[in-house]
């Protein structure tokens, strides 16, 4: 994944400034996401749906079940990809500048199977790793019946793109007067309190990827 | 919206368990979501992208620029909208069985437009009461040029179905006995620490929808 020049697809003609090419700023925001929503036709129907997804190299993954409708359909045509995190509320004092604050990533392309052994085996790994660091160590790894059973897909980030809004107020100079509380609601995903099964309250509790912050020792 | 049969479309093959299609179910996850994605077909190609949402009474609405190529296109033909909670990771003994707790929805329709200026008035005031309630009576309200500018549209419920997972972990006997912690991990849209603009900070600080909580008073 190389330096890109905007597809017609990836180039953003609504509000450009918040738009960027560069891969580093896609995949911050590709591993930062653990579900991303998939944009595709079947049975002369456009559909959405949601699922969880991980980044390898310059591929987003996904998987599903061998026989699951989704993962056959994403095989036979291209789709769109969007992820998006929710980072703000920007809270003006006109209603019409409110805005939120985001970063988001949409990706064109078609995904196409991995079907090696290995390959499916190391990949799962890594998902598992993007869960929760240090896990993958611990847990049982997927036997030869579950990897044969489960579809591996993967769509290269060659044609994609990300929109960032990560700034404050844009008020109108004409409406600064107004008395009301103006600026931002930084807003984040936050893990906890834990909730162990039977039997595991004493154990090492799961390590949380870097991009979600406990909240569990104030108001859990 | 009365209590529907599932259509063609919003039929849940894949884990059917997981299905619901009573409206009260459908109304409460998208009175959570402050985001949508929308899967729609443009230019030869199909696309997906983020946008603000609300819901009143029976439609979802979102807003755009009039002159938004996303707006002028949803008018045209049918997409499919999707809400995507993630609640929380499932970490199991065994990586197979990791899975998330999550509640989604889609809707499938076609976006009308709403002209009337008295209604695109009450929308966007219950937009605002959706991000912050109370808001609306602080804040200037949209003018006539603003109103006039903006594109407010709604699609109903009428055809929407939600997915629910939100249980523990489903190892299998042979894997309870690894001794890894095995629980769910709840994850959750927090707010905080705000970030008041210049000559704000002593005001009253804006109110949260009842489905975000604050951190501030501790890792903020």
């Amino acid at each position: 994944m190389s330096q890109q020049s905007p597809s017609p697809r990836t180039e953003v003609r609504r509000k450009p400034q918040r738009a960027h090419h560069d891969p580093a700023t896609i995949r911050a925001i590709i591993d930062q996401a653990l579900v991303c929503q998939i944009a595709f036709n079947q049975g002369g129907s456009v559909h959405c749906l949601p699922t969880a997804c991980w980044r390898d190299g310059d591929f987003l993954y996904i998987h599903g079940a061998n026989n699951s409708r989704l993962t056959q359909t994403l095989l036979e045509d291209e789709c769109a990809v969007s992820i998006t995190h929710l980072d703000g509320l920007v809270l003006a004092r006109s209603a019409f500048h409110h805005s939120m604050n985001y970063r988001s990533v949409v990706i064109y392309g078609r995904f196409e199977a991995e079907d090696d052994p290995d390959a499916k085996a190391a990949a799962f790994k890594a998902f598992v790793e993007h869960a929760s660091p240090g896990r993958s160590a611990q847990v049982r790894p997927p036997s030869r019946a579950e990897l044969a059973g489960t579809r591996l897909l993967r769509i290269a980030l060659d044609e994609a793109v990300a929109k960032i809004r990560n700034w404050g107020v844009e008020d109108s100079v004409e409406d600064m007067a107004i008395p009301v509380w103006a600026g931002v609601l930084p807003l984040s995903l936050r893990a906890g309190p834990v909730q162990p099964e039977a039997g595991c309250a004493e154990r090492e509790p799961p390590t949380l990827p870097t991009f979600i912050g406990f909240f569990t020792r104030c108001n859990g």
